[in-house]
């Protein structure tokens, strides 16, 4: 991790090569090695005579060193596994749990070869993505750990929405979209030993620095990227460190039974409330008003004859009428 | 109005004698009169020897010819009248509705001396407040037209939270408060002929330039007032004609059946939502979490077995808990 200590030492001003060896406690030649791994990753640093090295800008990189630099959590992502390719995040995160991964473990990848999504479909995971699997050993039941959709969703919206200016609104339970594109999409899996809950999988994917003409042609229409929704460039380590830390503000709200206040984030943000939807009801499908959500996350739907339905999971579409 | 003429002229910049005297075609004893007038009345208006008369700084005046001289509306208050005391502008405007009134008529008054309020209690209503109703003519069922208590308390709440900083909510179905304290309150009234709707009253009293000091003692703790929450000195003609503006807006909208909108930013506005409330039902009361707004302004609420329902009107008391 010597290459976080180097960016943290050179991010702020001009630090000398004799400064840096002892602070560090490395040799010349080992500051030298990663001095060049770092210039060649892609970091903008430079070197002035009298005043020594400094970072001048950062390449979009995800790895652990280039997170935990910025990273202001208590235990959120402390644990940050980066792997350049895997099958799912949510698939190795599994064999973390197995092996008594701490609570906030991450499982990032730079690229999935057959990432998922809800209803079993695949989920596009290119480079420039963020795709990743969240581990929580919350000590809850099975119906309250369901509650983590809601919370993350608030986390990522919130995120996208308070700190990187991105009209984002959520469609329950947990699409996030700007106007009726997707730009995240959650996958919460349970890992149970026979009926106790074991960890709670928080598998996101957020569509960063991805051109959409580069995703499967049916994707085009309906999803979108950051890079395509913001006139800034956002880099995926900065977008990583403020999720964690409302993530875990959000979690630490969870664990306390303080659902109300994550309930009211959602309606805030929600995008859903308002529209006529197709939702779904013991297998019976209905066309009706979202009109709200209830305490416990659970969409609230008005049919035609103004009778009120509560939706506890499942598949929600917006309809234009 | 010829008072209304002269400010227009001189609130931006000087103007001459002559040049008024022409302009308004007056005779320059009846133009020395309004303005003697004018200044008796409170309004700042300088006069320099080479420039003329200018306008400085308007009093807080509720009288027409002030609140006219700013009118933005196509129809709004375009006949106001005004008293300086009545027992009730609600009560007035019925005898207004009688001698058929046109739509969007203001009955206005510095002061009520038998102001009523929903349940029929008093509403208390010393100078400096507003205190007006106003006659709209929709052509629409009695059902459509009770939802125009929510189209007015959302103009309400949005008038004073989006163009004068205050922090209002509304509280179902149509007080708006700062806080846990009311600074506005709506009585609606239908005037029907049989069981057709003649007219609809919106009786609106709003707490501007008062201090709850002066208001009788129980109302101490559970009111404020414009005054009171706002740095700035807010004056009663402003917030009128940001009201008139939003409001005509918005009971356009509804009028042409676009009650979604405002459905919308009920919720966005709601102060109720999320809060444990007592509400009753057939006579009953019960006590459970507000959870939303329905599509036609009905409060939902969710009780503690999990299950809706749906609160058509009535009372709707915030509890601590």
């Amino acid at each position: 991790m010597i290459r976080k200590h180097i960016l943290k030492n050179i991010e702020e001003e001009y630090v000398t090569e004799s400064e840096l060896i002892e602070k560090l406690n490395i040799t010349h030649e080992h500051l030298k090695e990663n001095l060049n791994k770092l210039k060649n990753a892609g970091y903008d640093i430079r070197h002035e005579d009298s005043k020594g090295y400094k970072l001048f800008n950062v390449p979009d990189i995800i790895e652990p060193f280039e997170i935990e630099r910025k990273l202001s959590t208590e235990y959120i992502a402390h644990n940050i596994h980066f792997y350049q390719e895997v099958t799912s995040t949510n698939d190795l995160a599994k064999k973390f749990v197995d092996n008594n991964a701490p609570e906030g473990t991450v499982i990032i990848a730079e690229q999935q070869t057959a990432g998922r999504s809800r209803s079993n479909n695949d989920w596009a995971s290119p480079e420039g993505g963020i795709w990743m699997t969240l581990i929580l050993k919350p000590e809850v039941s099975l119906l309250e750990a369901s509650k983590l959709t809601i919370v993350t969703g608030v986390a990522i919206a919130k995120t996208l929405h308070d700190n990187f200016n991105l009209d984002t609104g959520i469609k329950w339970p947990n699409d996030i979209m700007i106007g009726n594109k997707k730009i995240c999409g959650i996958l919460t899996e349970a890992v149970t030993d026979y009926d106790k809950l074991k960890a709670v999988l928080i598998g996101i994917g957020i569509d960063v620095n991805i051109n959409t003409d580069d995703l499967p042609e049916d994707l085009h229409d309906i999803t979108t990227t950051v890079n395509e929704e913001s006139s800034e460039e956002i880099k995926r380590a900065e977008i990583l460190n403020v999720f964690f830390r409302i993530f875990e503000e959000f979690y630490n709200e969870y664990k306390e039974g303080n659902f109300k206040h994550i309930i009211a984030e959602w309606r805030r943000l929600s995008s859903t409330t308002g529209n006529r939807v197709k939702v779904y009801k013991d297998g019976k499908a209905m066309i009706a008003d979202a009109v709200g959500i209830d305490t416990q996350g659970a969409l609230i739907v008005e049919l035609d004859d103004g009778s009120l339905e509560k939706i506890i999971s499942g598949e929600c579409k917006i309809i234009d009428e």
